[in-house]
């Protein structure tokens, strides 16, 4: 009885931290194995208060559910009690689902916009999972032990804004649900986690969400093997998700749940909403596969619930299981009606994506006995999910007090995760970059990256990623550092396959786990193409991502056309939030690196040439930090007889232009033009003493299309570039036949 | 004795003609099974000639050969004779595959550039494909009936152009080869359809090339179905691809892969090149699931050769087995080694990109037995392969009697196909476009895009495609047709479900497939970035696809940020070899569609708008054609005050805000510029027409990114739009918080 008696004695004292030592209002408390069951009397007269129910009383209720609503009640449990409980429970967890449904339902129909289709089918499993399952700190979103969830799915939003708001997220009051859709809202159409604390990362295109969470999956099972010790697990959370059809279709999703398979990611649990509906109809049409068995082919573990709607003892066990494999991610199937509860439109398209209607929203009132308000929560739900305050208070100090601890005995370990936790990077951390004078021997910026990546590895205890099979071609490999493998998962190379898109979006989760998680990840420059959704996911999120895309023109030669980029630069160069940085030599890179580290709330692309470059005189990455800057000039007075701009591999190109000008006794200033967005945000003087107004004889140059050059060289200056597809041939003799060459740039010096 | 015979006779006569109607050197050839099998003596003694070997002799016994070399012999056949008789063919066969190999280690070794490891380990069903199964006429590389080969691990060229050269390809002569990945070669680093009659797609980036003939099988499927006969079956083509390791991993595959499954594509067969090398190293380090059972969840057959360096005839079984299941597609995986006959780097992955070096090249020529010089071709190989010309050349004929058949019988259906496999349009086709005047009502260009496909399918018998999962937002359905499913491939509407990547590599199929076949394909534009990287290469590859994309910008409003597209439409006019086409209202929208069709070797993407537009005075299809075009004027001389353009939603905008200036007596000029590629095409005179240079005050409003609008506004001009991600809200909010409304034009006209 002694469970019993300290949950009584929380009741009386209703302190957090007396709440959270005896009784978590979760079962998956990892305290709730240890209550023992209360005699059979005793437990009658509880329940008999609950149903007359006081807040208070539910509250006292509740400190005792979990046994129940769990159902893990021991053998010794008299079967009468179990029966009694368990109705009044269910009750009130069928009016608990039945809120979330309506919220969604209200919200939507306020906004006349959105997707009440999911939550309405999802709410079950939804509930559970933040009533029941979940460890969260609803007044500390960003706790770092927290368990994550993720709405793959995320259109259907109104399901975690519900949950979120049930939970007791600040981030999502009443009021924010009523302005759901609108401008200025907390309540964004989907997910957007810069928006919305408790929001993890931002979905809504299909397939990210769970390649998100294979993100933050790895990032949990990364840490946990670096800084775990046997009498200390200080780190130790799941990552939920749920996904639907769409999300299944996309091939993102493949690409990550095969690595998911792969490492083993044993505390990663995925909820496919099987509902049966895409936007188009019945997934029928064009979906006809096993899932179940693609998944076991993946290496996952898989649990089928076939009533996910009213199945809640099903899916408590279903998450038992899954909780129980430890050495795979777990599938579960959970197959729903989309739109459950609304007696005309559930399981049809039309409750997807539009409002019920006035009539369609009386009717699910109707039928689902729901009269109330819109974005009425009744009293004894709001008291149901009030403890999840002070639960989280007492995760919050139990989890301090464990910390404490843990610094105590491993200093140096404890400070390393303080960094990864708090994103503070360590004093002179910039020091670790290498610097290189003009003299040092010429390199491909390819090379010079890896001598930064390696170097920053040694500073940065957050820093991991790799490539996507192209590490000996990327020159991304940690030399310090093995493999991320199932069996070694402390390692910082990860091994991502050919899977491009799949390693955007998990660096993405690895990036939005924690503020000192910087993930790194390469290909060739041309293969953004394939990782582009992603890549502007971590763009619109602010996720610090670097992006190591070498191979980054006709430079690469042989290869050809489609291995060549030519529009890349310029797309990346109008996505909003992305650095796109493109050094020309090793001060460059180093300063790209230093630049990408920096900014917190923005990925950078970083272009890396194939082919060998000189050091310039002139470059610094000082010089990158302001993303546009002179690197020659033999005039005076801010009056060149000529401006030449490069970026990347045509800089020498420029510089050797103008040298041969310089001869003829021309005045030619050389500008390096790496980031055109950190150039935009310097001050009107600076780019003005970069870019004369009074200069308008101006040349670019780049090994990429000659549009958007004209912000630079103005209507009377001249873009050299390429304007077409590349070729397959030696790269000399690409550029000699593009005329990318200094000659092309004297030459058209000449007609200005 | 009847075939044996006529085999003799084919032998004396020697002409094409009488080669092919007695025995095909192919035992694909639907011949192949009438071959009785001759007495022993009469055996031997063919036998005894190949072996003494004059190349008539061994065309004689060639034509004999296919009998044994596929091992289709019957019960009846002597045993002994078998013996004797495939050891001789076998000797003849691993001597063409050596061909293979060394044509390949000879050019990248010339070319100190290329991928030997794949045709080293794939030359065997390389072989067996080209030498024995496969149908196609290396003079006519386009005939309409061939059996498409698409070598979707494109890295491995080599092997694919030392089969064409092998098989009388006019395109791959040996001087070809020698400079493979040169300047202005016919045998570039990765295989482009633009370059090389006989190579169907561009692949190289990796899971495209299966994508791609899934769409070629797709396209066979349709068109046996509407223009097959129970007499007649004018349309019978298989479609085989080899993918590798990459290839299964990337997303897009496993996309296409699961729709090829949900239509039962029989007559796809795909080889998968298990060689557990990738660039990074054994496969197990990204790539352990379990791909066989991954495809039979999709819904393929599957067979497992074990030995693909030398188990020709369990290569053979798995084809004829492949061929045999009629309802589904099929998957041979096959064991290789990569790099085969390379002593010290085969199976590793040193071999799978660079040239193996002099020495390994002669350890390997050691090794393999190989004494030729570089290049080298044997004559008995090359007589061995000397059939297929004739082969083809019968094939041809044959084909064409059938068709004229058909068309005696069918006029009509035969108009249809001829249409198809010219791609000539029918007279006046373009007169079914809808037109409209100022005084239609108001529409969304999505809803004027639908009126428009509509028109297009009635009178382009090639005219397909459908939706990724969005066709009742998209409005892409087709009215009078059903959808293309399993059992009803003879339709048009094409359920992609939420695979966007795989539908546009397998709409670059359907459109290689024939000339006339002209799919379209639709999403939100805003996730073209999850197809990006198949867009580029309908670009490069000459593809006609047509893609239908709304919700074209901040204006689909509630959804927000994930869903607007705000960098997309210069991302896409930066792209070479695509048409980006913004249309403002119904006349725009059906010149959009216009010149869509009328590109034949360019792909058009229409950005079409969620939200009604009125139809606009001025607009006109012809003025599409030019690009850019004045919508009103109330200047004289081509000197207004002021300029204004924009395109698509706000043209209207501008054009407002042109009214309002006017009423004040300024002149004003409004310019609709829908497509920059199609508008930089017209001569300089229509240019000043439309920009005088005299007139530097201009402004442009669209909603995207700024960037690249400097080209049409001047370093005078102003363009007014949006570099920042989107909002959820109500659009007409979002429009009015942006700045993109009327009054902001007139604000600034008046700064400038």
């Amino acid at each position: 009885m002694a469970a019993s008696s300290s949950a009584v004695a929380a009741s009386a004292s209703a302190s957090a931290q007396a709440l959270a030592v005896s009784t978590h209002c979760s079962p998956s408390s990892s305290h709730s194995h240890r209550l023992a069951l209360p005699g059979g009397d005793a437990l009658r007269s509880l329940v008999g208060r609950s149903l007359t129910s006081s807040p208070s009383a539910l509250r006292f209720l509740r400190m005792r559910q979990p046994v129940f609503r769990s159902r893990r009640a021991g053998p010794a449990r008299a079967a009468a009690v179990e029966t009694l409980e368990a109705a009044a429970t269910d009750a009130l967890v069928e009016k608990s689902v039945n809120t979330i449904r309506f919220l969604a339902i209200d919200a939507v129909e306020k906004a006349n916009s959105g997707h009440p289709g999911l939550p309405m089918g999802c709410a079950p499993m939804g509930h559970i999972l933040y009533d029941e399952v979940m460890k969260y700190i609803p007044k500390n979103p960003y706790w770092f032990n927290r368990d994550r969830f993720v709405l793959s799915a995320g259109h259907g939003c109104m399901l975690h804004y519900a949950l979120l708001h049930l939970a007791g997220y600040d981030s999502v009051k009443i009021e924010d649900i009523k302005e759901f859709r609108q401008w200025g809202s907390r309540t964004p159409g989907h997910p957007e986690n810069f928006e919305t604390p408790g929001i993890e990362v931002t979905t809504g295109p299909l397939g990210q969400g769970v390649a998100n969470a294979v993100g933050l999956a790895l990032a949990e099972k990364h840490l946990a093997a670096r800084f775990n010790k046997p009498d200390n697990e200080i780190v130790d959370h799941y990552t939920y998700v749920i996904l639907g059809d769409g999300c299944q279709m996309e091939g993102i999703s493949n690409e990550a749940c095969s690595l998911a398979g792969h490492w083993g990611l044993g505390k990663l649990i995925a909820f496919y909403d099987d509902n049966h509906i895409s936007i188009d109809g019945d997934t029928e049409i064009a979906f006809t596969e096993d899932v179940m068995a693609r998944f076991e082919a993946l290496g996952w573990h898989t649990i089928w619930v076939k009533n996910g709607n009213n199945g809640y003892d099903d899916i408590r066990a279903a998450i038992k299981e899954a909780k129980a494999v430890k050495d795979k991610p777990t599938l579960i199937k959970v197959t729903t009606t989309i739109g459950y509860g609304s007696p005309n439109k559930a399981n049809t398209y039309s409750v997807h994506g539009s409002a019920l209607g006035a009539k369609e929203v009386d009717a699910t009132r109707q039928n689902l006995g729901w009269p109330y308000e819109p974005f009425h929560v009744p009293e004894e739900v709001k008291s149901h999910w009030s403890c999840h305050v002070p639960e989280g208070a007492s995760f919050e100090a139990e989890w301090n007090a464990k910390f404490a601890e843990y610094e105590k005995k491993y200093k140096e370990d404890a400070a390393q995760l303080k960094g990864i936790i708090s994103g503070e990077l360590p004093a002179g951390w910039e020091t670790a970059l290498p610097t290189y004078t003009s003299e040092s021997p010429a390199d491909a910026t390819r090379n010079l990256s890896q001598q930064c990546l390696n170097a920053l590895a040694k500073v940065l205890p957050g820093f991991l990623g790799g490539s996507a099979d192209l590490a000996s071609s990327n020159m991304t490999l940690l030399k310090t550092f093995g493999d991320f493998q199932k069996g070694t998962p402390e390692e910082r190379n990860v091994r991502f396959g050919v899977r491009e898109h799949g390693m955007g979006a998990i660096c993405n989760g690895i990036a939005l786990h924690s503020p000192g998680l910087l993930p790194y990840c390469a290909t060739f420059f041309v293969f953004t193409d394939y990782m582009r959704a992603a890549m502007r996911i971590s763009a619109l999120s602010e996720a610090r991502v670097i992006y190591v895309m070498t191979h980054d023109s006709i430079g690469l030669g042989e290869d050809g056309p489609t291995h060549q980029p030519i529009e890349h630069l310029i797309s990346f160069r109008a996505m909003p939030n992305i650095l796109m940085l493109r050094p020309a030599d090793g001060n460059e890179t180093a300063g790209a690196y230093k630049v990408a580290v920096l900014n917190k709330k923005r990925p950078s692309v970083l272009a890396l040439s194939r082919q060998k470059l000189p050091q310039l005189a002139g470059t610094s990455a000082e010089g990158v930090e302001k993303g546009g800057y002179i690197i020659s000039d033999n005039s005076s007075g801010n009056r060149p007889d000529l401006i030449f701009m490069g970026t990347g591999s045509e800089l020498e190109i420029a510089a050797k232009a103008a040298d041969e000008l310089r001869k003829e006794g021309k005045t030619v200033r050389v500008v390096s033009l790496v980031s055109w967005e950190l150039f935009d945000e310097q001050s009107d003087e600076y780019k003005e003493s970069v870019f004369p107004a009074s200069v308008t004889a101006r040349i670019s140059i780049e090994a990429g299309t000659t549009l958007g050059w004209e912000k630079f060289v103005g209507s009377k200056g001249k873009a050299i570039g390429i304007d077409r597809f590349g070729a397959s041939a030696p790269a000399g003799r690409i550029y000699k036949e593009f005329g990318i060459t200094a000659e092309n740039i004297i030459a058209t010096a000449r007609s200005l």
